[in-house]
């Protein structure tokens, strides 16, 4: 059986989890708190000697780290993966944009705000967060004024990568007010097939 | 024809170059300076919003950014990407390492230190980008320790996302004496067929 070793407070986990979900996978949930660092320990860097969460044990003892490959490799051959070459390229784009300029801004800060509890030290590095999260929201906003979902106007891994952190981004103190079109996409996402919250904290 | 807008300056546009000749396929290239914010024009942020280049035009008026995507674009259903599912996601998995680990320290580094001409008042962030980019060497060194390549014995485009900006480490302060891993497979990816080295500039 799948094993997915994560935290439930990340949005990265929680991308795995929430396709594991859509394409009604069984897994075995292992619990890694990150805030004990119990995702540095000997035997977890064995797992992923980068040391983060989540990693899918696919099958005994072989590991793939990073949310975004495990979510390609759960949803290659489903429709949550375009056939065609430039969609998947496009799909790929956008993941590529989650983690370059979304995940490290946007998931930074609500780590920061609602994790270390805003440490005053911390101030000057959330700001800077916050202000280059609402300039990949923007974008987001942007593309998505003329678009149902991000890639072919259907539902991919696309989405499901940015819809992690960007439901919950006023944890990090973000507002969406003004971000009409994410807030549609949003609401879009949450009444696909199967969709699941994010476990409560 | 493809056509591909880029800085020569870039590892991330190097990339594309490198593929490229390596598939035998051509292409039209379009200068973008960035040093002269050329990737900031309105005219170029048609073409992409996010104003980072290399971006290809796969069709009159039809633009791909981001390198990796562009990579996976170019070189699917070649030997450079994996059919096997896991493999294929293994690809990914080092290319999204190399996007959120490697590229913002290494290439920043070099960035700060090469074109910016290592400002005083950069001096703390470059700091900070080496002492990252070393962690990403590190971590690259302990895989490739035990293999040729970063994926399944062969090289893929998981190689060439990683090269780019490892071969060129040296001009943001990097120095690979300890890391003859990453040496010897720096050495094994010039070797491959139709390798170009990165424009003089």
């Amino acid at each position: 059986m799948l094993r997915l070793y994560g935290d439930a407070k990340s949005g990265n986990c929680f991308k795995a989890q929430l396709l594991l979900k859509q394409l009604d996978l069984e897994y075995e949930w292992v619990d890694v708190n990150i805030l004990k660092n119990e995702s540095r320990t000997a035997e977890f860097l064995r797992r992923n000697p980068v040391g983060q969460i989540p990693v899918l044990e696919v099958a005994s003892g072989v590991f793939l780290p990073e949310s975004n490959a495990i979510l390609h490799y759960l949803a290659e051959g489903s429709p949550l993966v375009p056939e065609d070459r430039l969609q998947h390229a496009q799909v790929l784009q956008w993941m590529f944009f989650e983690q370059y300029l979304h995940e490290p801004s946007i998931a930074s800060a609500r780590f920061i705000v609602r994790y270390l509890g805003r440490p005053p030290e911390q101030e000057l590095r959330l700001q800077q967060k916050i202000a280059d999260g609402y300039e990949a929201l923007a974008l987001m906003e942007q593309h998505l004024e003329t678009r149902h979902f991000f890639v072919a106007e259907r539902y991919s891994i696309a989405d499901i990568a940015l819809y992690a952190y960007t439901h919950v981004a006023h944890e990090g103190g973000f507002d969406l007010g003004h971000y009409g079109a994410v807030r549609a996409w949003l609401a879009r996402v949450q009444a696909q097939p199967g969709y699941v919250g994010m476990a409560a904290q």
